[in-house]
């Protein structure tokens, strides 16, 4: 593909606050975003154009696609028929396998397995009986997860003994599931990986990553880990980025178990997409994720990942968001809210960047 | 004014690129934009809305200033009028006074030195007999100006001699002109300070500016000029803020004439404004200038003006934006494009932003 030249649109699925930020980072470009989404939400703000339809919604999409360049998207959970519909007439970056492969738990662990890459041990749950094999396979304690529209912790419960397996279950929706080994590690680190439609592949500095009820709280750079031991992370990440034949920025979360282990990392999940344990690249890098993301996705040259500044990104979740006036207030912090109006609990409602001089 | 909260919006008076980068600061921080202006432009795509209505339209006003919670604007030529007809009902920052002082040349001057802050020696020039006085009391070389509407260079023509004079004003339209010394100086800085309602303060390195046909071409920091030096500058334009009782970003273009003249800076023009010279701080520092812009005015605590990296913004002007992919391409360019079709020459179409370690 052609660099799309400045004046061009990109098309992105999602109206939330990463399309936010993916429309932000393509004005810096001169390049225009339209939003299809099937609710109203923080990227309509900031986009030239907003389609509201259902995900499924041939008339809607082709109209959408007739009106942009390219189409991309901020959530891995896009119904495969939507690019399907889209691709007939517009190029969708990253292509229909990467959402393939990501959207469903199973999936995405067999195909990072085969690629010879350390995952947790894990046994797919369709039925009862499945269950039972999977406890005897697999062990507790254990998690057991769904296979599709898992996000920030959702739909997924530990389960600290065999008696507990069935209720877990129940608790998930009785849906079609895989029990997954609990893994003691040191940290989870994610990398951040960006790869041309020419398959060039840039790597930002992995953050070191800590949650909160399951949901990502605090992301920092530098992580601490050697750089020889986050060369191995990236080598992993790349080995997925290629086997994808992915466009666009791709994060891969990891568990650092430690250098002693025979494989220091074990692949936890992969993120189609822009992630939140990106977000301190808007301060901290001279091209950030979302930047780098829009120009994969346009064909235009990729940008510098280099960091300038150490930083810690901590969300701003539910209520935080309240000490907006506070965060505002202290020195060297940089303040992003999403302008969601309703602060449900645990609900991403902005997020804020330390940055201090870079160490190393 | 107590802090707008989040969701609240800025309405923006003018839809150049400097509308466009305030709404993208404003949408950092969880703002809604309007814009309002006589012609489509680059902020239009960014902003939530737009009204396009001529500046005395008072039923369009009325109906942008309904829609917004305070108003500020891109340019210092918005009509008094417009203020004064949105001032009845909303906010308007910087207030009117900054407007009316910054929109004439002569005033502006007459302001500046009754401040006791050098300016180059200037006199009034609205007819042929004031010319011919002007000329005995100023000399030549000079450069006389029109007293409104100047900018990038335009209304302005160098007088080498008297005999020169009148076709120079002719050249400039015979309009109502200012007569000004030519300088000697060292170099041209600009000082970017914001000051907030509560009348706090805070300033951002100040770049050294370079010019090509009139039009800004490179500002750099750190300029190479001493901290002590610096200081003073910032003295003169704390003072200019003070007396304007300015909120929001104002910058103010200085000469430098050299340490060992008495007075060592000589303001040339303030712009109430965000200002070209400050495009480097989106890259370099924690909050950029279009940030604290919408920070004051929307009385929010104003954001650290620290600078974590040296910095040397490019303009691309006219048909240098034809070079955007060689630009993309450059390792650590940070590449600003304004989404302008029409590449004019001289036309400003985007920046650059080159960052390297701070060396001071």
């Amino acid at each position: 593909m052609i660099p799309l030249p400045p004046g061009s649109t990109i098309g992105i699925l999602g109206s939330g606050q990463l399309g936010r930020m993916l429309a932000l980072a393509a004005a810096r470009l001169g390049l225009r975003c339209h939003v299809y989404a099937d609710t109203s939400g923080p990227a309509c703000d900031i986009a030239a154009a907003s389609i509201i339809g259902a995900y499924e919604d041939r008339g809607k999409l082709l109209a959408f696609a007739r009106g942009v360049d390219v189409v991309t998207y901020e959530f891995e959970n896009v119904p495969l028929v939507t690019a399907a519909i889209l691709e007939k007439s517009v190029v969708v970056r990253p292509g229909p396998f990467a959402l393939a492969i990501a959207q469903n738990r199973l999936v995405e662990k067999q195909f990072v397995a085969e690629l010879g890459i350390p995952v947790a041990p894990f046994a797919p749950v369709v039925s009862a009986a499945d269950l039972t094999q999977a406890l005897e396979q697999i062990g507790t304690p254990s998690v057991l997860k769904t296979q599709r529209m898992g996000y920030d912790g959702k739909g997924q419960v530990r389960v600290e003994c065999p008696a507990e397996a069935l209720d877990a279950w129940r608790a998930i929706g009785g849906e079609k599931a895989v029990l997954e080994s609990w893994l003691i590690f040191a940290c989870e680190i994610s990398v951040l990986v960006v790869r041309s439609g020419t398959g060039e592949m840039r790597f930002y500095d992995s953050p070191v990553n800590t949650h909160e009820n399951g949901i990502l709280k605090v992301s920092t750079v530098p992580s601490g880990l050697s750089p020889k031991c986050l060369l191995r992370a990236q080598e992993i990440a790349a080995s997925i980025a290629e086997a994808l034949d992915y466009v666009g920025v791709l994060a891969v979360e990891m568990f650092y178990v430690g250098a002693e282990a025979p494989d220091a990392f074990i692949v936890n999940e992969i993120a189609p997409r822009v992630h939140n344990s990106g977000h301190w690249t808007v301060d901290a890098c001279t091209v950030s994720q979302f930047e780098n993301h829009i120009r994969a996705v346009a064909g235009w040259p990729l940008g510098a990942t280099l960091r300038h500044s150490d930083a810690r990104m901590t969300n701003l979740l539910g209520a935080d968001a309240a000490g907006w006036a506070k965060h505002a207030a202290e020195p060297g912090a940089c303040v992003h809210l999403y302008g969601k109006n309703d602060a449900r609990p645990g609900r991403k409602m902005g997020h804020i960047t330390r940055l201090s001089p870079k160490t190393c």
